[in-house]
């Protein structure tokens, strides 16, 4: 990992230093932000009564921030304080993976996956100022679709109401990747089973338009954008 | 969900009952198989000093079992007891997430995503009868790519050494499920926006085959079966 043209990195913790495969690990903020970026829905960890709570949910990051959001009515908004009352905040893990390819090596042992992923250890708190939660909202629309915020109703005082902000910083945090082709044993390379890499497919199918839509209805340019 | 044809259901609890949209609520077994069996990366939560922490890994069902492994050093594996003495087991969530499309609304309140997750609570304890151990890894890599591990090179006993296996048994079990299409307010339905569902691509890209196979080498049935 050593690289003259390493950029700004995340201080490394017990809990973000990985006890196997270290070299996959990266603090790199640049390469954090990418897999961050890329994906938009996480994996969102608490624990409620002694045990481990998995959910997933739409994310968006803006800048060193994660932001979340829910039914002001759910287990982890109310648990992270989101609704009413003081505020200590809910320790959390945030999970982002992206699948990228199965490895198919000649020997069981060495089959792999080849992934990028995210994990951000912190502490989620409710975002109660009016501007960030409307930024917010904004975000996790527009993390999806780029510019998708603009082109749909705003939320009214209703449905804002209805809504919980959560937002976790990013301070703790590691990406883990695993890239590349076969790590077969050298005395395994002349048995005759296949191998190789067989790659994910990523990206939209042709939209579905709503029934409701008005005839002869384009697709607007920031949605043809994400369909590349 | 009254149906005269419903299956056989995993019992609900107060842990997956959910709070919210009860409707998109499943604990029919083959509803939850079937979303299991589509996947093979899950998001493994357990607690480490208080914390919530959320790692994605492979896993295999077998019946009203699953089976996950990993590194005998790796922190999850180690917690779960899976390497020497007593063994209590882990508290865990697994969580398997299939993400489908992307839900675009003419308001920004009812953007939504169409996902099947299935979210496990149980107890992770290691496995150290032999056979089950083989058993468990040959479902891990054919959960992937059926067939496979027929044709790869079975673990030795030094990789054996060094893999751990722990199995949940599915017992505190639920699926959700959002499908179909834009549920706007009436009143939106006339607003200018484009609305619809953009469907995410599955399945994978055309193979990469690792340099060093001999020429010639055809893409094996048990492949070609996957790449539909």
């Amino acid at each position: 990992m050593e690289n003259a043209m390493q950029g700004e990195q995340y201080a490394p913790t017990g809990r973000t230093v990985p006890t196997r495969a270290p070299q996959r690990a990266s603090y790199d903020k640049d390469v954090v932000h990418a897999i961050l970026d890329e994906g938009w829905v996480c994996h969102l960890g608490f624990v409620r009564g002694n045990a481990p709570v998995v959910l997933p949910t739409i994310y968006a990051r803006v800048g060193e921030r994660l932001y979340l959001h829910g039914s002001t009515g759910s287990r982890p908004m109310r648990a992270a304080g989101a609704v009413g009352g003081e505020e200590p905040g809910m320790p959390v893990c945030v999970t982002v993976t992206h699948v990228d390819g199965v490895v198919l090596a000649r020997s069981a042992f060495h089959h792999s996956v080849n992934y990028r992923s995210v994990v951000v250890h912190g502490t989620a708190h409710q975002v109660t100022d009016p501007q960030e939660r409307r930024m917010a909202l904004d975000a996790l629309v527009d993390h999806v679709v780029p510019g998708r915020s603009a082109q749909s109703r705003p939320a009214n005082k209703k449905e804002l109401a209805a809504t919980a902000v959560v937002r976790v910083d990013l301070t703790e945090v590691s990406a883990k990747i695993r890239t590349g082709g076969v790590n077969d044993e050298p005395e395994d390379l002349d048995l005759p089973h296949w191998a190789g890499v067989l790659p994910l497919r990523k990206g939209y199918e042709a939209p579905l338009p709503d029934e409701g839509l008005a005839d002869g209805t384009e697709l607007p340019p920031h949605i043809t954008a994400v369909l590349t």
